[in-house]
């Protein structure tokens, strides 16, 4: 029985004699913070992003009263970044695990991006949070946002690292590497969310080719650097 | 003489016995397009997009009644698409300017970023669209803002066609590496609109190290592929 059907319960009403909003209250008591999320996760879209979201949208969608919004968040900030900081641990965890099957440089990136356009493809309305909270909304939600992505900027610089230590490559500024794929994976992303699902293996082949470019480069670069005299 | 200074004239009224909301009202009859890009121009801002504004309030900020609106614009997407329109147009004639003086692939594109960075720092509102409305709004702002950066995508293509050719340097599938620099460009300018002015500097020199990643990458690339047998 979950916490919802157990207080549908407490009501004791099995005659059905309240009035259905009566019933709907019953709810409203044991409202967590995973509730108010699951609302806001409901009410965003292609077209809806966090930042113009009304408190008082989420209260209805949540079934409380909007007063009832305060005893788990501080204010519509509060909420939303709390969405940018979950949807930002979720991405990491399912790019995290496509990478430790990968072996060099190449196959980090290529795995991470497949990983990513899968995500993307599964319609995760977490990830559209990430790719589309950064340019708009308030300075908290802008903070956030740079926050996630430079958890995954600094979680694929180690990695290449590893990597490049592994393979007796070199990286020219490893974390710089890691911010330019980061950020053009999550531009070509933001701008996939408004592509036809067909047209998506053409973007992953794409975007592997252009961090490729990259990677090839910083190593072209960091050769060049430690040539012997 | 201006146009609405002629109308202001035209309403012939030197005492100035009219109240002035008549004289305001004498304006309105010569409301041009312009001055109603004007008005949303002046509304928008880092925390206000243009998919956020509302008839009312252009209407309002230009002083026209609502409806009068309809006599430059079908709805608020058209004025949305012409100022994103525009916002291309106007850096790509800037960055233009700056690219006729490059003679490298390696300065063309410094030259690019340095134009552009620089235009992000005059705190130009044009810009603050381009870089801001490609994630939120219908899918009409959307492809707007698609549109303008295949345009950038495309010229800086020929640029490096044309400097690859004098240089006798090759490239790996050019289209690729424009959409490339510029996706990552747009990306790390929409960060730069949040971060402190003094920081400008050291962003614009990592941005161009990472852009020098993805020309020596094509390049490297290019290079291993004509590779003679």
């Amino acid at each position: 029985m979950t916490p919802v059907d157990s207080t549908l319960d407490l009501l004791n009403d099995p005659a059905g004699v309240l009035p259905s909003s009566a019933v709907h209250l019953g709810r409203k008591a044991v409202i967590s913070r995973e509730d108010i999320i699951a609302a806001a996760l409901k009410l965003i879209g292609p077209h809806r992003s966090v930042s113009t979201l009304s408190l008082r949208e989420v209260a209805r969608e949540a079934g409380i009263a909007p007063n009832s919004f305060y005893r788990q968040f501080r204010d519509m900030d509060e909420l939303a970044v709390a969405l940018i900081d979950r949807a930002g641990r979720s991405l990491r965890q399912i790019i995290g695990e496509a990478r430790h099957r990968a072996t060099s440089e190449q196959s980090v990136v290529a795995g991470s991006i497949h990983a990513f356009m899968e995500q993307l493809r599964s319609d995760d309305k977490l990830l559209h949070i990430l790719l589309c909270e950064g340019t708009v909304g308030s300075d908290a939600y802008k903070q956030a946002v740079e926050r996630e992505l430079s958890f995954f900027e600094d979680e694929l610089r180690l990695d290449l690292i590893r990597l490049s230590v592994a393979n007796k490559t070199a990286l020219f500024e490893p974390a710089l590497t890691a911010k330019a794929i980061t950020r053009l994976v999550f531009a070509m992303g933001a701008s996939a969310l408004d592509i036809p699902a067909e047209k998506h293996g053409e973007l992953t082949a794409q975007l592997v080719t252009m961090v490729r470019m990259i990677i090839v480069g910083t190593q072209t670069m960091a050769a060049a650097q430690i040539k012997p005299a």
